[in-house]
């Protein structure tokens, strides 16, 4: 289904080359003030064509918000917010009406409904985050008040990779248009992406995630563990191909003496002197940091012709054209952000029940 | 809460020292040959006290079946197993009853609850993997019928690596203790198990899992990707770190012209030359083999002494004793099947919904 | 939440007075004939002002189809529909801003939520429920491929009882402005509401459901009965103060001996000689006429001064202004049969599952 | 599925004649002390054989708990109950393994499965409420905390009318064997029931529920109104036909004028001079009472041959034998209190998340 979460919970539609995309978020409490504000700037984070590693297509981000919201405080009731496409003339979509792009969601979605929205990939266009950026905007203002803030950065494209998050200033990620707060690692890592751009291809990459200031006591402790769900909700983001938090692939190499977090009191409360748990231990938040990467591919849609099939079954050639990211690592960075916080409003929510 | 899967949904409770443990697998279709015996086979597969990698403790998995089936078939209503636990007898835990063991789940289970059932980890115990694994075999009883099977086994340990699944048979993963199909390497594993054991030390390792014959067209587009919820599902496991599937992290170095998995006319249907998709595109399984990487930390539990901090703020000593493993990966092998294989089972029904 | 339906899934948004109000179907099978026409229809049954009996506030429905049909059929993704509202000019809602009108939901939604829309009654308003024609609208089209037809009718007003629904013909429901379709009930209906609006009151009565054609093995056997799900759908709706279906409340009366209704081979299939049952048998559709009956309390909004509280507990007289309705329950009708179709809707996916 | 509740949620499982029936109560918050003999007082409320005029089959209800309780409290994780079940062996079943009996769910779950446990009625038995009324007395333990009651007894046998709640003793009720606190009433019960079981026939009756000292502001406002849950959890109870709360289907034949419930100040709290809205207001508690009736059908089982049908389309005769009750009314008291306090858990800890 389209819905994502149990207490706060999205619910989006849309297509790329429909009249709208759009969510509803419901389970938001009441009381808390809305700033629409903010829905326009993460919207304006995630849209194309910002700068000139991204895709030059222009969208602007025109957007409502229907319902949930009175006299500038969230009332309780669903929250309905609804983009309107700005692009809907159809534009020559037959090479790919009846063809399947290699690696894209065409075979699959024909396999699985029997009919598709063909135009700009309709459900699974990367649009649809644009409803996820905007449902994120309203976790966060629920976050804002017990002062939690989720952070997302790009930290490697292709092979370059960025010194480890904790040696950054997070506030400077937007500073450069290849988000990444270590000037040097994003100045290769926007060369690289021109050259990749220039050689009509694309390079994937890994955008790390820091939620800060998450009390303990947050996730479920068997299925729904804060770090399962988390990993679920960054594996719901287009391309991505695989997440991992604290320690995580790495962690497996160490022994345990090594990988063990060493509690201690700082007077004001329970800590430990490392975080190789990434702020969750038994899938609870115990007030540590939350950090986390997600892997994503590089983008299917290549400006060069490929080999396929059609619907037919027949081979055909795939045309590279449009435009498109040679890097879409970027422009994941809000929508990291988006489903972080929707998973932290989600737990935090969540905590209210545990105890009697 | 303690259910996992939308269709066919299972329910597990139970402590590590309290009378018993179990589930109730639900949404489980009628008509389906019930196999008793599978269920004793993966439980024995899972239990400690198998060879000198695992633990000692030993664990008899004493089960019965108290509903949902009837004259050898299911009928469609909830199937509850309950296990024993055999060995209820409260050793001595004092000390753990105060203490906060690092790296286990015991201050944040305290502090999400107030209270804890501190014997043996209670809820956060690996015990309550048993129950995962009895409804696993359920799951696989209707994967069987569609021929599907589930297999996984140990790819690495520390940094012992195995060659890449596609190299192996499959069949060989129980030829050796460590599950590794692969002799020269799990004899490496073995050693280095051995060592870090008499290193009084744990160590990590990663599992790879692979589903095969699964049909195209699995999966929900949007936030319920197949490898979302295997994603969960896997992270969902204990001290997992991290799940990567296809081409996962390593897949991010690629260029996309080099990544994208080209469609080819087999004759019977239409297939991909590679498959860096891992089997799911756009969130839904195109019909090839589904594989993935499932990264397990070092156990938490060392036979050393180590400093912590009591439920007071009081610094103490939490001494290493009991009987532990000192690398969980290979009894973490059918617990990472029996999981895929309740994914691979519920989207199996969800497919059923998609078409008029 | 404002969700209903487990796989036939809406999910509603907007209060009375807001921008717009809509809802999202989730669940809805791909390859459907979508039919645009049949939500005008539907809307224009439930809207205000169609008669004199009826408030003479006009409410003209401008809907928008966002999503999830593609060339004329639905895609399996989710449908967005929006219907604006037209009146928004807030008119001088000072009378109740701080006061709680008997018997309305003022008082319980600023208890609930410390904030409340008390324009036109916000999201409590039964604006809300042309989100649910429009929804029950797409089920039927989903409910019409099967040949499953969804009727209900005023079957009383007041004291005023039309004959039982198997005497009459459900074809001539829209004949009258009260949709009784016993002619000469419908005349003694029409009088009386017309003689309560004079008085400046308002006046309670039952519509009556009936759905044809569903197949026997719907329904879940515990929680989930179908007749279970229906009772919750009608109480769900603005002012519902009960349900029952078959025999009923009347049917407690009789000896079991008369109650129990007859199997038959009717060659076909295997029919009921009576259907005291309702067309449901322990929760699931035997195949017979699913029936059933809804009560209407009397309008909460009377043309009188009543004497009330505000919000600081102070007394206050509640004036009676406004167009409102002297009885809801010609307009519940179309209601009715909307949540009545999105009941069968969902579980005719669901019983998709219960076999092998 | 076999689950009730959002946040105190129930999962049952068990057929009348497998080795046990249970519940896993999900979501019960930790640190609530646990009271093993209200489980079994509760069970024994329910349980067969209590008097002369319910069905003389004895189950005695030995029931383990298996999780969840530490040290007498709620620990916030999964409680587990088992109930065996005494009489396993199967008696002679022949006379239903392959008929259908006239309004049972014979025919109806042979069509919806495939397959059934045709003993005792398997999971279409009543046995399967003893489960719910040991969830429910888990409620109980924290409504109790609350000062929330549930109450219920029996109003109606037949046409033998107790007279209206509010004018009865309700701690009376378990004074007399049908469970009417009106003694007069009783009598006249007891005799109607004595004679329908000479008559080897069987008769059906009404249960009013009412739910004293609950909050204001517990339920949903839209689909999950309070009352709309309650409905279904009563709906959900074996032979009920029909739930209305407050003034019901008598108050449909009222004036608005004269059934809405003003409001006034007492001092403490808002309050309404009538109640007939039965302590619900737009789906939303108001702090009054919560009331409610519930009706029965007279059980199908009857001491009487019937014809009917097996599962071959052959007339066959359904010879009436075996212990069972003429009048199921006096038994279903607790089960309506479990299902009540089963809800009103579940909106009370709903209500926790309405507000920033």
């Amino acid at each position: 289904m389209n819905s994502y979460g149990r207490h706060f919970r999205i619910t989006t539609f849309g297509e790329s080359h429909g009249p709208a995309i759009g969510v509803i978020v419901d389970g938001c409490p009441a009381g808390i003030d809305f700033d629409e504000q903010l829905i326009r700037a993460e919207l304006d984070r995630r849209k194309p064509g910002q700068s000139h590693i991204t895709t030059q297509r222009r969208e602007d981000e025109n957007f409502r918000v229907l319902s949930g919201v009175f006299e500038g405080r969230t009332t309780g009731t669903p929250i309905a917010i609804v983009i309107e496409n700005q692009d809907q003339r159809s534009k020559d979509y037959s090479h790919i009406r009846d063809s399947f792009r290699p690696s894209h969601a065409d075979y699959t979605y024909e396999t699985k409904y029997g009919v598709r929205d063909y135009r700009g990939g309709g459900r699974s266009s990367a649009r649809e985050t644009a409803a996820r950026v905007a449902a994120g905007a309203v976790a966060r203002m629920l976050l804002n008040r017990h002062g939690i803030s989720v952070h997302a950065f790009v930290s490697r494209v292709g092979d370059i990779q960025a010194p480890h998050f904790t040696t950054l200033d997070l506030g400077k990620t937007e500073d450069n248009i290849v988000r990444c707060p270590h000037p040097e690692t994003a100045e290769k890592m926007i060369a690289l992406i021109d050259q990749t751009r220039l050689d009509r291809d694309t390079i994937g990459g890994v955008v790390t995630g820091v939620i800060r200031n998450l009390p303990a006591g947050l996730g479920e402790p068997v299925f729904d563990k804060f770090h399962a769900e988390l990993g679920k909700a960054m594996l719901g983001i287009n391309a991505v191909k695989g997440f991992e938090y604290g320690s995580g692939f790495d962690g497996t190499r160490l022994k345990g003496s090594a990988h063990n977090d060493e509690f201690y009191n700082d007077g004001d409360r329970i800590r430990t002197r490392t975080n190789h748990s990434g702020g969750v231990q038994g899938g609870i938040t115990n007030g540590e940091e939350v950090y986390f990467n997600v892997a994503f591919k590089p983008v299917a849609t290549i400006m060069q012709d490929q080999a396929s099939i059609d619907r037919h079954g027949n081979e055909v050639t795939v045309e590279g054209k449009g435009r498109h990211d040679p890097c879409v690592v970027p422009r994941a960075v809000p929508i990291v952000e988006a489903m972080a916080a929707l998973v932290a409003a989600d737990f935090l929510l969540g905590a209210r029940l545990s105890k009697a």
